[in-house]
């Protein structure tokens, strides 16, 4: 079993940074069957965002959301792409800086994460609704 | 075929956001060749960045730039580095922030992206050149 | 020899961005192996970060790291997640911002990396210590 692809659909969130690993790993028990390998997260969006960081404290979450929003402010009087809501350019401005994957290794069938690190959705939309995630895993 | 490798030089551009799904797609017929897998972008580069967003409205690329323009101004007083011009050092800082590699699935043959998702160049000189990226492809 | 996984302890470092490419690649004689590939190198940590800039002048390094302490400051009056410190929470920004991961590519076996290329950690806190990255090289 080298190489396994499915698609995941993460349930809608509001705005903000939302921890998502129980949710992805429940959807893959395949993960069980690789002894080393890389786990290919890529969500197929242009307003949310995939990134890793601090699985315990919800503050940090928090905090993360209100630099986001101070640092890519709505309503800039440059923004020209408004068509949308005043949500939708500082979207996409914030899942260009964070990006769209993230990929973590496997080990003994496992993420191998960090004691403190989880999978983070960066949800930019007020209602940015059920969000697909590719997964592709592969190893041996 | 489970790995393929390659260079794709990227015509020069003028500084800013450009779509080039087209220009690396079109360079890689392989891809149709592979089932399921993965496509690794990596431009070597420090100047430039690829990143992932949206493919239609040019505005959010315009917008995109401005953004990033006034987030890392030309000319900081602490900047120290400035020996090859004033769009050299937020031109470091740039590519540091978006990155110089996107990974993207592979599925029957395509690259498996999002129906809005294009895969960006950033261009951060004022006149960076042609741009070298080293693909690789793996799968099945 | 198509996967090989590893855990590599950098030595401590204080905040600011450092080039590791010597010390990774010193780590890796297993690279020589591989004539083509992909090497992922993912930080289990969330106040510190992976990713490639500039090589040659120290300079980029002190100016990148003025830009991210102004770009994200200490004892903001909005971060509430302070009881570790005022470098904690910036620290954790910065990290979701640069990222945890690089995915480099393996030609002839070695990183191909751009000339002017290399490996920077983001040390984010003031004393993080060692710090710990999975090592995970593929290819044939």
């Amino acid at each position: 079993m080298p190489w396994h692809q499915t698609h995941i659909r993460l349930r809608p969130r509001p705005r903000g940074f939302h921890l998502v690993t129980g949710e992805l790993v429940g959807a893959l028990p395949e993960l069980a069957r690789f002894k080393v390998g890389l786990a290919h997260f890529f969500i197929q969006h242009t307003s949310a965002s995939l990134c890793v960081n601090e699985n315990a404290d919800p503050d940090v979450r928090a905090d993360l959301a209100r630099w986001f929003d101070r640092a890519v402010p709505e309503n800039a009087p440059y923004f020209e792409h408004t068509a949308e809501g005043p949500d939708d350019m500082p979207a996409h401005v914030k899942s260009t800086l964070l990006g769209t994957a993230v990929t973590v290794p496997i080990r003994d069938g496992r993420l191998a994460l960090g004691t403190w690190q989880g999978i983070y959705l960066g949800e930019h939309r007020e209602s940015g609704g059920a969000r697909t995630v590719v997964v592709t895993l592969q190893g041996e």
